[in-house]
């Protein structure tokens, strides 16, 4: 059987990805990150949703942004934005889907892995610019020169496919593949029990794909 | 004055490419990385000599990579090789250039950045993937496009000053910029007095480069 290593945030679009990675016929070996950020709800998140999902493996790698701060997920005396901004907002992590790609390239060699599932969507995000295509194409050369396996002439391929959707056919297909989405957190400063603030970017994405897709939402609120 | 980051690992290459990067101009911010290898002699190394280097800070960022396992540096349990090896060696850390150089990324954008120096070298090296000039730009290539800085027009440029230069000349080089190299390890498995073993390769290629140097052999063996 093919394996693949699959990010996993404990979001929609990370779930999305695992069950499409499953249903494309992948053993599926999990990856989340403790990174420092805001809460670790999201991180039990993770751990079910791979329960769940059937994830061959589910591993979390500890590692520490918080010496490198620069986010408002990294560093507390950022606050959150609970209002649209205009251009990058401050809840990007300088460098994040690159660090955890290559922690997720290291494990794929380990592994004897060739594939790398990510969940990044360039439709209803954030403007990360590590949410790009062209950011998915140039791990990928990079992938293929940084490694014993690549220069063995093992070819990585990094899948996005979420990258062209919007949320509500995110959400849509992964009803269709069975995803749990209450099992999920989305919100950027979920409290301990896992509930969503309700007003920051990443809560007015998730809700507003709940309705466009018609389907009831699941989340639990503080308010 | 501008900016640098500077991977630092406490050992003659980086301790060589920090000298220079200063030489040129850069206040420099070091950073190390503990990462779970087998001793922290080199992160003590790493510290003096970021100090008597004069850099502008070190940070040493902790960072998980036993729990992905799949080098001789990183499990206990795959003994570091005393005779040279065919290949790519056992010593060989997945991925390990492209997660260290992704962590440096996000503090040079967190710090106003745009360079970043390492020192690998594709002479007298065990011939690591990610020593290449073909992963340093395929790394560049990734920076412009992965960042904020670089969507918003910076340029970021990886620097590799030793990319070509052996290990003698990389030391003549140092000795010439005030580099002492007492302070460095080089060890794969030194203990924790910072003594070296004296047959791993890269006490190896330390050994033959300050022969060849016609330097005297500062390291302390424990035999």
């Amino acid at each position: 059987m093919k394996h693949a290593i699959v990010l996993l945030s404990g979001g929609i679009d990370s779930a999305t990805t695992l069950a499409m990675a499953k249903a494309d016929g992948y053993a599926c070996d999990a990856i989340s990150f403790d990174y420092g950020q805001r809460h670790i709800a999201e991180l039990n998140a993770a751990e079910q949703v791979a329960e769940s999902l059937g994830a061959a493996s589910h591993r979390v790698i500890r590692l520490d942004l918080n010496s490198i701060g620069g986010s408002a997920l990294t560093e507390a005396c950022i606050a959150v934005p609970e209002t649209p901004s205009e251009g990058i907002p401050v809840t990007y992590v300088p460098a994040r889907n690159t660090v955890f790609l290559s922690l997720a390239l290291g494990l794929a060699e380990v592994v004897g892995a060739r594939d790398l599932f990510i969940g990044v969507t360039a439709v209803d995000y954030s403007g990360y610019p590590d949410c790009r295509p062209a950011f998915i194409q140039a791990f990928e050369q990079l992938a293929n020169v940084a490694t014993k396996a690549g220069v063995e002439g093992g070819r990585f391929h990094v899948h996005a496919p979420l990258i062209e959707m919007g949320k509500a056919e995110i959400i849509r297909a992964g009803r269709a593949l069975g995803v749990d989405y209450a099992q999920t957190i989305s919100c950027y400063q979920a409290d301990v029990q896992g509930r969503a603030c309700g007003v920051c970017d990443s809560c007015r994405f998730r809700r507003e794909g709940f309705e466009r897709a018609g389907v009831p939402d699941p989340t639990r609120y503080r308010v």
